[in-house]
């Protein structure tokens, strides 16, 4: 079922609002650290593919985010993160957040592969996905 | 077509991520902002309907975002948020951020009416949304 | 006594922690926007000056803040900025958050002149300021 | 030399500007999830403190922070954090971040031990840090 991330982490202070649960866009960057993780554990560190490809980070399109429980200050919750439906130029990842067994949060992102456009270099074009890189994914076990 | 809140700033250099552009999580920060501002603005500012209704914030139950154009350090924008489709629990909340009447990234939220719960006040139960709390955000122009 | 920016703004939901305070790594957002803002109150906008001179942000060096009474959710505060003790390469910049007159937070940074070194672009060095630039931030009034 | 948390970890794509160096207000994020650490290793969880002391988290008086060399994006940086100076009712905090064992930036804090005023309990007041919380410090190594 292709490469898959798990982190395990304790809900932070600074992680939570007033109410003791988390500020929602804090979800967010544990998503896009757990992304950047996906990345190089399939062998194509985000840093290496803008060397070697030119992409200029990966694009979010759009977004799903159900909240199904709330995730409160000191919890012990798991991450997990994989991506999915490959296609030309886009794919989807996915993130579960979870505790004790218990799904809290889950998100799926479409993202494209994002390029500096060749002519007018501070803007982004979409490109196809290297055939390497959805091996890498595809190919290895969790 | 009732209650919106509308304000203009300038995406500032803590908001982006080495790209020039919005690190995703903190569009989630404006949004959440501009939420208080709505309540605020209908006359239901958020503190106050704790203190009277024993809401406990105002949960979000899942969120669609599309991004649509990156939005860049400098660029001036504008974030407008309305309420729409009330029910007797939930409600949905809408955000655009565009630029030069350009749309860059919309958002629907679903949030429902989530009050302690009776019995178990470390745990939240939704409720039915006060009358006067609709009528106070469909009665009122923009 | 130089250029001043004054900010006076809401203490919100997602700037504060479980205790109702501000997390106080959010004073520091608020210390940098405010800094944008100054510089471009007297006519020096930060990407202008990368652009004219070379500089690559305006480095801090070191800092010290005292937090003299706690800053809570939903108060209405006053941020004041201003530049002092123009040298040749560093100036402070002093930050204070009031609320009702009462100071609740300062900070003194000092920051440097950095631009890239000449022969090695990823790295910074300390250049210079530029007369123009001490001058545009001590002629003009608050 | 009494307890001590190092924390190893690869600076995010979230935590920097545009410069591609850390966004500063990240580095009191990182502070205060080492701060909670430190008190966990220490035996003495911060959450359990309140409920046994009465504190309010560990308020922080003063900071002073040098800024030595820029820390960027994927540096595999090193975080130490040490509590020292324990006195009646204030202790200090040292951080330094290094990366390679080059110190990049230092922090001290001053904290005071926070507990809810008895007849005003919306407001803190200091107090005297228990003996036993002082000793598990001082006693335990690194």
């Amino acid at each position: 079922m292709g490469v898959t991330v798990r982190t395990e982490f304790r809900v932070e202070w600074g992680d939570c609002s007033p109410s003791g649960a988390v500020f929602y866009p804090n979800y967010f960057r544990w998503f896009d650290k757990s992304v950047w993780d996906l990345f190089e554990k399939a062998g194509h560190p985000i840093v290496e593919m803008e060397r070697r490809y030119g992409t200029v980070g990966i694009p979010i399109v759009d977004m799903q985010v159900s909240f199904q429980r709330p995730c409160r200050l000191q919890n012990d919750v798991v991450l997990e993160t994989r991506a999915t439906e490959w296609q030309t130029k886009r794919f989807k990842i996915h993130h579960e957040v979870s505790r004790a067994g218990e799904t809290l949060v889950t998100c799926v992102e479409t993202r494209f592969w994002g390029v500096r456009h060749p002519e007018h270099p501070e803007r982004l074009t979409s490109a196809e996905i290297p055939a390497e890189v959805i091996a890498a994914f595809e190919g290895k076990g969790g």
